[in-house]
């Protein structure tokens, strides 16, 4: 059958076979070692790796809810399907192993498409050590994504459990930092709803679009967090003040952010001056990590990070004791004065 | 917030945590020994048990595709979606052990449908071992789910690998069977999409309603079966017709089923004799056992279910070579002679 067919035409099986014959291309992991029967029976098996803990996530992604089918491409909303879970193994300190992948779409949806969204996937599970071992596709009356992977942590050293990455781990004391910039996501947004940004640099828009569509899950840089002793640490999905409230609550304790130490992504700053600020504390979907710990340990894993080429771990704050009133996460200046923060919006007020 | 709140009034993360709430209720399995980390945390981590093999599978349900919510509840909907995928890890000669669910719904779905929802998931799980650690709820237009499993293996003996049920591990000259009886969840879709039975006996139609709605898993048959020593099987979720085609696709042998052997449900042959042969050959959804071995292995397989109160084990075939022309499954009466199979229905043509 032509690839120019819809997924009506294939039908379920057919469609199975193809998105099989996809992820088995050069481009995907192929077996992984401990792989021992992958698409084509009832469930995928394989060994875990001994002394190891596993991990699994999962997350939806819906149509017209997490993305716009005439704002990304299949073959984008396929890594960034992949990506966001990867990035939920990782920030567990563990390393992602195998995937399973749930496609609902319209019968009229063409073949490439599919293959595309395979190919995608493919990519971004590759250069993760990820393998697709299962999945299911159906027809659905907008394309519905869900996506579950399952990782293995460092194996434990004996007598002691492996080593995690958890919110509940943070202590009074730590200091708080960020892999990466932040921002640039939500300025990517922005520009694929039609927002006209404040210069015209192509490269620039480029960036905060690619930041959105295909995040870069921090797989690599929690593997050296974990290894150098951080052990309190969550993803950034939803913003990094909403998340440092996760880690707040978990640790029960509060958040002192440092606005000015905000690695703002610059090509956020470039292009949206005066949002950017709100938009790297705010806006979601960064897929960069937020960590705490002793500052010995983030000095050891930031150099580590600059070592293997990965992101800077920039210093943004630190954990102090919880409030006894008032909210668990507050926003201060280079002085230490606070500043009002309403929806991701800093209100300068001095 | 009251419980008629709806799923847009509470928001995502109330929803999560009114999900949360309802799996940790006494119904459900609470905390594996196994389980390290539940729900909270980018993603929930446990121990595998050692010398195990871990199997994965994911199933996704649409409404208006697989299903209607005017014709089932929501609780039978948690129940069906966790017992779907329950039995494809039985399927693989596995325990289930941990399970997570994707959850799309419209926002003015109630609270207290998802609560009905996580109750079904709850005592399904908490019934066959299998906690809940993680999720997504999620806006959607209509409501979409998709569950996946993890299970274990038996552990290995020394030396060798862990046993499993493989679609692929049929012979020729292999006796077929299947267990419980077959056609009951096709008769109860025909009489929830409003069909008229042949006879009107509630108890029947229940029965046949409730065999569509709540899926029993074959998770302690499949355990038995392994433990036998059988080592081919797969679930039937797709007919007998269409799943023994593939265990002869993966064998690479032909399927010789017997028309007359084949356990057609008795309230399924109560109120639609006509077709409850074709029903209980083509239907789908019975999520029974279709397994091939030895015939003193399933021998020793039927007694072992027989004394432990499972569902009975009925040989309807055997695996012969694979056929040089034609289908590779062919339904024969009780001389042997051919019978005319279109659609799952079986032409008597003597």
């Amino acid at each position: 059958m032509s690839s120019r067919a819809s997924v009506a035409e294939l039908g379920e099986f057919g469609l199975i076979a193809r998105l099989a014959e996809t992820l088995a291309s050069p481009a995907s992991p192929g077996l992984r070692p401990g792989l021992k029967i992958g698409i084509g029976d009832d469930a995928a098996v394989w060994a875990p790796t001994p002394a190891t803990w596993s991990v699994i996530t999962t997350d939806a992604l819906i149509e017209n809810v997490h993305f716009r089918l005439h704002t990304t491409s299949w073959y984008d909303l396929g890594w960034k399907s992949l990506a966001v879970n990867l990035s939920d193994v990782a920030a567990m300190g563990a390393r992602p192993r195998y995937a399973v992948v749930c496609l609902g779409v319209p019968g009229e949806v063409a073949v490439t498409a599919i293959e595309e969204f395979g190919r995608g996937l493919a990519d971004v599970g590759g250069r993760y050590g990820t393998a697709l071992v299962g999945g299911d596709t159906v027809a659905a009356p907008c394309a519905t994504i869900s996506v579950t992977v399952v990782g293995e942590t460092l194996p434990a050293a004996p007598g002691a459990p492996p080593p995690l990455l958890q919110r509940r781990a943070g202590r009074v004391g730590d200091l708080v930092a960020v892999t990466g910039t932040l921002g640039a996501s939500a300025g990517g947004l922005r520009l694929l709803e039609g927002a006209t940004p404040a210069d015209a640099d192509p490269a620039a828009a480029e960036a905060l679009r690619a930041a959105h569509l295909r995040p870069t899950p921090r797989v690599n840089a929690a593997a050296l967090l974990v290894a150098q002793g951080v052990r309190c640490a969550m993803d950034l999905s939803d913003g990094l003040l909403g998340d440092a409230q996760r880690v707040a609550e978990a640790s029960d304790v509060g958040v002192v952010l440092e606005a000015a130490r905000v690695p703002v992504a610059p090509a956020l700053a470039r292009l949206f001056p005066a949002d950017a600020l709100a938009l790297a504390l705010g806006g979601g979907e960064d897929y960069e990590l937020l960590c705490a710990g002793p500052a010995d340990v983030l000095a050891a894993a930031a150099a580590a990070l600059a070592a293997r080429g990965e992101p800077p771990l920039t210093i943004v704050g630190r954990l102090v004791a919880s409030p006894a009133a008032g909210p668990r996460v507050q926003v201060v200046d280079a002085h230490g004065a606070p500043l009002a923060v309403q929806g991701g919006y800093v209100h300068f007020r001095s």
